[in-house]
């Protein structure tokens, strides 16, 4: 990658490697992997019904993700950005060879003992994960387009959490396994992506401010992320209160599978 | 009020006090007033610093009313409802007359025993307030005037707790008592509201359907509360895991005032 020079006249822009250590500490400390709900999950501790939980309100954030790389590629200009970033649209809404991630999540959500239509439909959500998830769109609409693309790079540091979690969820819930079909996939579409992104927002940031810009939106979109869990964990770990509407864990569900 | 005849072919129009009825359901189910984070703190058994949580954060939300209301005036095309309406701008902006309520609430933030600059600041507001916060302003810009202006209608609801938090504050925390300000103002401005947004909704509303999309944007604006007080029970009370980056309460706070 060509060295960037300086253009600000008061900070020196970051090189490659630093602005991109700069994004992994982000990761470090905001990332969802060391969000409690997570950890339970990967220690075996989590019932059906919180895994229920978690695949319906997980799907309207999947749900959302074409639509957030849709207005993306309605904000680039040039051609060859779109060329490169439709691939996103495609990786999630599916093509004639392949069923796509919206399918997938459903097919874990059915793993869990939900119905697809009842996932689709969205009845129960949380209202705490419409708000996190629609804030997505809100920032790839309203800030530059530099920070919508930016706001993809939790991609950095999905690869490895997803490595675990299928390990995971084979070890302490083998009745789901039929349903990781979605995260096989990331495991390869999401470090393609990253390593895109990266470089795009290397290269089009013009200055020091605009590199931070970008380093601020991978942090919103990390608290994004990490909301929707502290969400899930209040409404069905503890105090396990959902709100008024929300999905009800059923008595059948309730015991530790 | 003029009686409203039937123009939906499907199912009849609710009468005023029909619609007004259901509203009022729509709060009993839903509004804030019951929540565990409410019930604390009319029992006595919030902390300074968790109540210094929730002065901050709900900071956000004062701050965003007259934004939120200045887009409702935007798509008013009525001069009337437009002149109408901009008293909400007023009340919470101020004028000469009077300092209006996003300056009175500071004064409750100061009162808790915070910085008016680290308030208007916003570091350390949860994510999920922003959240959603946020998305009442998605919802006065995207959905119709209708549902916009229904939006609002949880001024059906707030003098009687209003009322209930006064004499409560006073009560249990009398160190707060001279930041009231905001909550005295409201008694009056909220009721005064209500009455005009519920009679323009039923004025409004050209079918059932219409009346039913009003109903939801109330009960929508209801999550966005209740959203606001789980996260900040999740983080300040139970399990009290503040989200990285957000406010912590100090040590000198952590005893019961």
């Amino acid at each position: 990658m060509a060295v960037r020079t300086v253009d600000d006249k008061t900070e020196p822009l970051l090189s490659f490697d630093e602005l991109r250590a700069q994004l992994r500490a982000v990761g470090e400390e905001r990332y969802h992997h060391k969000h409690p709900f997570h950890l339970l999950m990967h220690e075996g501790k989590l019932s059906r019904g919180q895994l229920q939980a978690w695949a319906l309100n997980r799907y309207y954030y999947q749900s959302i993700i074409p639509i957030k790389d849709s207005i993306i590629l309605s904000r680039g200009t040039d051609p060859a950005f779109r060329r490169a970033w439709r691939k996103r649209v495609i990786d999630h809404d599916g093509d004639a060879a392949s069923e796509g991630g919206i399918k997938r999540w459903l097919k874990l959500a059915e793993a869990t003992g939900l119905q697809a239509e009842q996932v689709q439909a969205g009845t129960g959500i949380l209202p705490a994960t419409r708000f996190a998830v629609n804030e997505y769109l809100n920032i790839v609409r309203s800030r530059s387009l530099l920070e919508a693309v930016a706001s993809s790079l939790t991609e950095l540091f999905s690869r490895d959490l997803i490595s675990l979690r299928m390990e995971k969820l084979r070890q302490h819930y083998p009745w789901l396994s039929g349903g990781l079909d979605y995260f096989q996939a990331r495991l390869t579409q999401a470090p393609e992506d990253a390593k895109f992104a990266t470089e795009y927002v290397y290269q089009h940031a013009q200055s020091r401010k605009e590199q931070e810009l970008a380093i601020q939106a991978l942090r919103d979109k990390c608290d994004i992320l990490w909301a929707q869990l502290d969400a899930l964990y209040f409404a069905y770990v503890e105090p396990a209160w959902p709100p008024p509407g929300a999905f009800r864990i059923q008595a059948i569900n309730e015991e530790k599978q």
